[in-house]
């Protein structure tokens, strides 16, 4: 089995990595120079070509930013065909953006027209995870396309979780879990920011939330950026307004309505409009610190 | 040194009988009946008279409902006198009722022009850490008052935090964690509700929230009472009816916008007014079944 990652990214390039690291052969894809260059120096195959890497591959992670750049290499267009006509027949793609779960059925029934099984697996975990092989994939699929990309998965991730077998529902559960994530921050600032308003000290109110009913684990992950008042971004306030995007156009289709959630995605937008869409997400708590005129903690000197 | 607690219910009664477990002599106050038989019957000196309390104790616990109930016992009126009054000088007053943080510091001030102390304590934990001696107390006074308190505050908590020297901080803390309960648990339940329109399996999508960055304590402890169909109260609605309503009457003072508690508040107050507010707060996923036309899991059959 060769393995092929589209999207040298943080998520991507670490699942490659992971891949060689447990004696998979793997082919990389970024359009950035240097993303292919840092790949070659692992010891894996990096090209800038998706008719050279669809030709050596039988299974293809698509770990890229939308639904759209997804759908690009999928299908292409006048001008350059796509994965579906050049991989070879009995491939997988493994489908990993974060995505409206109404789409990935559609690939689902375009790709089997060609022969090619689709798994609906968005991942989670982050750079770090991502890099150690132990990113976790929320997969959905026919039980044809689990079998054609059993190997691969277990490649790239410490965790593969089998969500039923048609594509969809792993969107689903990654839409349900970016829900609660982005909620999750946008009330840890909300909550933070209450407390220092009101005179707490912010890391002995951090010790007691992490121990109390109130405890989240963007709580715990994401505070620590708050007291430390560094903001650089691990995962950026343009990816909620991205993600918690998806979750509301997704339920708006379902006729669902979401007020938290819109709540939420209200509190990025504020902060990305305030000119810090490219900060960590814990920036949001600038909203807040702006609004009431609440001194926020200063990134320690070097 | 001999404990008083005021307010035998789920928290009180595990921390008076806690207090009796570790050889602390303790009398309990409830205006019911078969509180006081059943505390008595554990070996403690049961009354429904404040003053015969008042006139037994060093140190007295008042766990009740809210404010109104704290400061009625605390000061009385024109026809019963309370604890400041009562109580020998020198004597501790432990407050652990969700209250304004506006509200303990004036308590102190008064407390303190009969020689009485305060500590602004409210506690977590829920009954089962109670009745074993093992609530969390979120604690602020003064020395003064932390050496009065020491020994009952050992003898019914498992973990005493000391968040300051003056009144208002533990409430302060406490109302931290109570915003982010109360936007935690509804944020589960709109999640689930989602997840469960679009069509996901509710326990994988809790056994893969759980795992993911999406979980929170909340949504790990009552997304098994929507799985089972049980709505047995063990916090319910009305609580969070109550508790957010604390935090947003206190922001509002601080002139301090939450638009997420408001939100969560909301929600809280539609699933009260659909009949459910003596069921568990996981019961605001009905709200989101009833507007949506959700068939929610229901109960096993025994």
């Amino acid at each position: 089995m060769t393995l092929g990652v589209i999207g040298l990214g943080s998520m991507g390039y670490g699942a490659a990595v992971s891949a060689l690291r447990r004696g998979v052969p793997a082919w990389g894809l970024d359009t950035r120079t240097e993303a292919r260059d840092r790949f070659a120096a692992e010891g894996g195959r990096a090209t800038d070509s998706l008719e050279e890497l669809a030709a050596a591959c039988d299974a293809v992670v698509v770990l890229v930013v939308n639904a759209a750049q997804t759908e690009q290499l999928l299908f292409g267009d006048a001008a350059a065909p796509g994965l579906a006509t050049l991989l070879k027949p009995g491939a997988v793609v493994i489908c990993s953006a974060t995505v409206d779960p109404a789409l990935p059925p559609l690939w689902e029934a375009r790709l089997a027209e060609r022969g090619l099984h689709l798994i609906d697996g968005p991942v989670s975990g982050g750079a770090k995870k991502a890099a150690d092989g132990q990113m976790t994939v929320m997969a959905s699929g026919t039980p044809a396309a689990f079998a054609a990309a059993d190997a691969a998965l277990n490649a790239i991730a410490g965790k593969v979780y089998r969500l039923g077998d048609r594509a969809g529902i792993g969107s689903t559960v990654k839409m349900v879990n970016q829900h609660l994530a982005g909620v999750h921050i946008a009330a840890a600032c909300e909550a933070m920011a209450l407390g220092l308003r009101a005179g707490a000290d912010g890391r002995q109110l951090y010790e007691v939330i992490c121990n109390s009913a109130g405890m989240s684990w963007m709580f715990q992950n994401r505070v620590p950026h708050i007291l430390d008042g560094d903001y650089t971004p691990l995962s950026s306030v343009n990816i909620f307004v991205k993600d918690l995007g998806i979750v509301l156009d997704a339920a708006r289709k379902l006729q669902f309505p979401l007020p938290l959630a819109a709540a939420a995605h209200q509190l990025y937008l504020a902060t990305a409009a305030a000119g810090h869409g490219h900060e960590d997400d814990a920036a949001v708590v600038k909203f807040y610190a702006a609004l009431a005129g609440l001194d926020l903690p200063e990134p320690k000197q070097p």
